[in-house]
């Protein structure tokens, strides 16, 4: 049986990625909408028609309660443009790598094909965002094309794989189109797995997909192109740096987080000053001068990663039993996300001694996410010294997270461990506290 | 055999809370602390010598290590005072108890005293914090002593029922001393356990314990007595509003969240604007006019409480087992911290399906804290949807977690759990999204 809203979008001949104006009825009321057609989602039982707002969001409106339906603007056809698929070199450019790996800024033209997977060649990436061409010579590259929510560790080695194979065939920079979701994780990854790192890698995204108006994705990929061809040899997250489209901002890689699910400026440095501020027509205004600058040499992966490696919330009510569990499971470490300064509850603490007898990393962040942990402060702090947790500085819970498996991958001795854990690799420690980075 | 920090302490004549400078030797430097002397702790090997820093901080010199040592004040004795238990009453002052259930706001008298229990007498606090005595009767009562990493459930409905017993037996409001860890999980459940609620509730801590100059804890006391006899009649968290000593925030206790391990300003409304900003001298800026006026009638507890509910953190990596292990376990709610918008891995969604045909409710939140999830936005979030997920609009984590117990102690019928949960009860959800609350 022929579902309603495929019905009901030959009968006005509508086609996906047209502009339309929709009334519709709720109860005495007539309700407008306008946005773009999107196709009908495979599995629904296509009782609605999905629309496209501005905003970025897409609404189902139920076909029963369409009282009008008027095209404002058909879906433009893509001009057929005649390039083949990596654009002829222009001299004294530098040279710059795109991996995609899918998420909302490779989601453009999800809808205009109806297909689930977005293409990314060097042709569209030319229509979407001319710019980034007269910055360098792009050569894109789909890596594979999933939802940020999806990602593992297995994805990370593949992409510092990648990254590290277009840096050392000359490439001056590489940018990682990534879905917001979980970049900050992918971040950390490739900033613990790229060792010798002597050119930049931007990972960039957009919380709005790049075939609206409002959408942040040319701009940030400007802007992390702009990046990748900078001076500086770290892994960077190059997101928007307040709503409006004036700056991005380069953050470190272990020191970032999505702090807001839909706002453009989500990205946020946690207890560190970002590296840079970078605007769209090439200024960059360096926030501090002990970044790594670029260099020569060869960049090297080391991607050893113990997968066995959990995140565990503490709260009010919390049991040992979810702890006792991991550890019966084999798993080699786990990062608690304490209370305040680092706590657990005292009656916790005979469990997490038995896990640390047992060879298992017990690491300690903080859910406040700012500021430092200190377990010398409190007597339960103190407690949880003896039982063998290490303490965590001021790392992000999601970076002592990544780092953990990292080190775990290279030794499972636990005095090993926590040298490794307390020592600096990738700027995840900041040495002193800085009181100036609260909520900024 | 005696502990060296026990002849070191008889050898200089030093008394427990003696302000002294030390010089400590490391290596060829020479470094000098200046603190209060703290009671060294039992269990130590008592190698170190604990001074108190001016910031609050405790910290442990060797013994060997200590050149020198000067007693620069002696403690003070604490001065006589002839008035009993509860002081006379003033006329045409308001009456307020306090509750202390204890935290760092409590822990003066300790090293005073030695002992590990902090006393909390009308005295003490009349020594402490003078000023609270101009603005109301006060009535003091230590429920409990306890370090708030410790609070759980069963302390929340304590909490709840001695709040509701002095409001109703005449007082005006209640102040509550509380640790500053788990304080904003006590402030969400006495939001849900309490109803009709017709007076003043105020939760309030200390970032550094009331000894020190530098300490945040006679103000907040006195702002938060101000808020118990103020108009507001809901459960408040009142802290310091900057790292300065000029004003307090009144924050919802929904929508309120520790977000900093150590600074003053540490709590933070979330999604929301705070109700008010107070100032020590009395002075009240209310931010928004529909908080819930001050009113007749009985204040009545509801602590049914379900506490086989648990928060999960969604990351890369996270697999089903947790989850499945909470469901075999027999828990009845989990909240889970998602990504983005409210996201898992969908490889996690058969498992979560299957909790939800268990009768197992899930629900939604996201670990970005600021914004609101959204489960139609994506293809992942409408197969949550689908499997039966319950979005939790722009609640935090920890108050959806609180929140689900509540509901779960009402009912375990899985359509009436969604129903409360999406059901305004304490100003937990805010209805429209505001962009003027990130990061303030």
């Amino acid at each position: 049986m022929r579902r309603k809203v495929d019905e009901f979008m030959e009968k006005h001949g509508l086609g996906v990625g047209d502009l339309v104006r929709v009334v519709k009825r709720e109860g005495d009321e007539r309700i407008t909408f306008e946005g773009l057609v999107m196709p009908p989602y495979e599995l629904s039982p296509g009782e609605t028609l999905t629309i496209k707002l501005d905003n970025g969001y897409n609404i189902g409106i139920l076909i029963d309660a369409i009282e009008d339906i008027e095209i404002l603007e058909r879906a433009k056809e893509a001009p057929k443009m005649e390039f083949k698929e990596v654009l002829p070199r222009k001299e004294g450019l530098p040279s710059v790598t795109i991996l995609g790996t899918g998420g909302t800024i490779a989601s453009r033209i999800d809808y205009k094909t109806g297909a689930v997977h977005a293409a990314f060649t060097a042709e569209e990436l030319a229509k979407a965002v001319p710019e980034i061409f007269d910055i360098a010579n792009i050569t894109p590259k789909l890596l594979f094309n999933i939802m940020s929510e999806d990602m593992k560790p297995e994805y990370w080695k593949r992409i510092a794989h990648e990254t590290a194979k277009a840096l050392n065939s000359g490439e001056d920079g590489v940018v990682i189109a990534h879905g917001t979701d979980t970049m900050g994780y992918t971040a950390a990854a490739l900033s613990f797995m790229l060792k010798n790192l002597t050119k930049p890698i931007a990972l960039v995204g957009s919380q709005r997909s790049s075939d609206r108006p409002s959408s942040d994705a040319a701009m940030n990929l400007i802007c992390a192109t702009r990046m990748a061809v900078s001076d500086v040899a770290e892994v960077m997250v190059v997101m928007h740096g307040e709503t409006s489209d004036t700056y991005c901002l380069a953050h470190r890689g272990t020191k970032v987080r999505k702090m807001h699910t839909s706002r453009r400026d989500t990205f946020r440095s946690i207890n560190d000053v970002p590296i840079a501020k970078v605007w769209p027509e090439g200024k960059i205004e360096y926030l501090r001068d002990d970044y790594r600058k670029r260099s020569e040499g060869e960049v090297e992966v080391d991607d050893r990663f113990e997968e066995r490696v959990a995140i565990l919330k503490i709260y009010p009510g919390v049991t040992s039993e979810l702890l006792e569990f991991l550890v019966d499971k084999g798993y080699k470490g786990i990062v608690l996300e304490g209370t305040g300064l680092g706590h657990t509850p005292n009656d916790m603490i005979p469990a997490i001694e038995r896990a640390v007898e047992n060879g298992v990393a017990i690491c300690m962040t903080s859910q406040c996410l700012y500021g430092r942990v200190n377990l010398n402060v409190y007597s339960t702090g103190r407690r949880l010294l003896k039982a063998g947790v290490i303490p965590c500085e001021d790392m992000l819970p999601e970076t002592a997270y990544v780092k953990l498996g990292w080190v775990l991958g290279h030794t499972d001795d636990l005095e090993e461990v926590r040298r490794m854990m307390l020592t600096n690799y990738a700027g995840e420690i900041t040495p002193y506290t800085r009181f100036d980075t609260f909520l900024r």
